[in-house]
């Protein structure tokens, strides 16, 4: 029996039979080619440099599936790859799994791996191990891709809340709000939308850089979702402390601000997926900021804070371009579903 | 400003801010409490006892999410595990990922949270990361839960297709069709759903077993979606060999037959959540089977077929229980969407 040749997947793709072997070998299989995952075994085997890794997840559901500087296959590489990552890790291997609504184009499906592969092969990442799953239409919404992420821990490098203190640097290696704005004026469809672009980008070799020569860094974290708000509120109640942001310093492109102004949005509020806060001590805040600036993903950076004490409790203050002071909230959530 | 309580998952759940920290700390972290976890870092931070591992993923989709013996949290968790089992490893960490659906129950989630803690405990293994994204109501149908697991290889343990050859016994470790009928059935609402119960279960006490006893193992496999007849198929097509399998000796509960021949199912082609084939050398095989039939996970164990010489190409053969011969195919795979 020949399969009919079809242009959609169907939920016999899914179904762990003939034409899920046929999706494998004809879509999947020829974008990430490497040794171990056309053993097409039920776990991926790897020989690491190190036995202490990291590991970590996240799924994605982004809306639109594809953006100016992007689409879900790059996002869910660079991401996983970046919280390995901002973790103290050299990213080695990802797995990729998508659940897939019945009726979904293949030829779509063809470039958002063919993406995912370029991302993990700019990364110099192995994708190892995979799962297809496929749900009736209307069951899902297109494809939603979960990464899982494994990495060996950078030697001699220890990042934690516990190490850090007042008197620290907070540094951002560039502008804010990019992959937020981008999502969300693609959404709204407002007239500049061409101006903007998502920042989606794996951090790796800037933070392995920077690790390597300056590894007194006390801490990192990406600022996705809930943004450099999130960020900063949960290294203030993780270690106590307070924290200072400056709001002259904090590095912004006139046209995302300009769709946060027509759209309401706070951009401390909004996610990035190519920018790592940077937690150090101030003796080696400059070292931090010159390799950033030596990198392309990190030219625009800049201190942009300081940790302080805390006098009634841990408290994110933003010091405004006019002197003033306002909390900065943890974000409530509501603001950008599906961002990523 | 103080949260209004809610029986129901909110988009801001997933929103990255101050609902999915209330997640995290209420619904999450008190079931799956693990000092790795607990430090919420964006990868998690572990010391495996070797640098040779194995790597795996599956997403779960099963519907429906509760049925008679597991849930999609037990089954996410034991499936997870399964494949590392099978890949010769012990399993040591797991993540795991949820897509929700706006306006799920809580009381449901946790619910299936408190499962997966259950298995995941019962198997030894911690969940040290994870992922929570919120889709709007009518984008997702209910939850979808993601799994990877990182498991270390059992010394001395070579399991590989290439290492298979005619003579070599294959073994299975109980009745067939049990996980896929049980699902189907109580899909259909068929009367004596009651009797059936889906074999889910975490396999690695059982496998890490037989390699301790059995070294020479040469390959297992858990037979999931496509069932007993894709397991055999690919190895079938993986070593160029043919099997026979024989009728009389396939372990199969009478309910679970009664409702395969009622809803027109071949139980060769349906989802096990339990089992594994197991392929080792004719005078290991008793061995195998000796230690399959000491542990509860394999008291129904039996031989139930042979690697052969392929003559025109390899094939896999039913030998009937009258002595004919039928050709089994590789499941086209429409048979059971969303079976796990």
């Amino acid at each position: 029996m020949k399969d009919t040749p079809t242009n959609k997947i169907l939920l016999a793709h899914g179904g762990g039979g003939r034409l899920t072997a046929n999706l494998i070998s004809n879509n999947i299989l020829p974008k990430f080619s490497n040794e171990i995952l056309a053993q097409l075994a039920d776990a991926a085997s790897l020989e690491l440099d190190s036995p202490a890794v990291c590991f970590t997840t996240d799924s994605y559901v982004v809306k639109p599936l594809f953006f100016n500087g992007g689409d879900i296959g790059k996002l869910a590489v660079c991401g996983t790859i970046n919280d390995l990552a901002v973790a103290g890790a050299k990213p080695v291997a990802l797995s990729l799994s998508m659940i897939i609504e019945e009726g979904f184009e293949l030829g779509v499906l063809d470039k958002i791996l063919a993406s995912a592969a370029e991302a993990a092969d700019g990364a110099e990442v192995s994708i190892v191990a995979g799962d297809t799953k496929v749900v009736e239409t209307g069951a899902a919404d297109g494809i939603f891709i979960n990464t899982a992420g494994l990495g060996t821990k950078l030697p001699d490098v220890n990042l934690s809340f516990g190490r850090i203190a007042p008197g620290d640097k907070i540094i951002i290696n560039g502008t804010i709000g990019d992959h937020g704005m981008t999502i969300m004026s693609q959404r709204e469809g407002i007239k500049f939308e061409s101006q903007l672009a998502s920042d989606c980008a794996s951090l790796a070799p800037l933070t392995c850089r920077i690790l390597e020569a300056a590894p007194g860094v006390k801490f990192m974290r990406d600022p996705t979702r809930g943004g450099l708000a999130a960020t900063v509120n949960e290294i203030a109640n993780s270690t106590g402390h307070s924290i200072e942001l400056y709001e002259k310093d904090i590095p912004i492109k006139p046209a995302v601000q300009a769709a946060a102004d027509m759209l309401g949005f706070d951009l401390l509020d909004i996610a990035n997926e190519g920018k790592v806060v940077i937690v150090t001590a101030p003796d080696t805040a400059e070292k931090v900021l010159d390799v950033c600036k030596g990198h392309p993903l990190g030219a625009g950076a800049g201190i942009i804070g300081e940790v302080a004490q805390s006098e009634d409790g841990p408290i994110v203050e933003l010091i405004t371009k006019v002197g003033g002071r306002r909390i900065v909230q943890m974000p409530y959530g509501r603001e950008l579903p599906r961002i990523c």
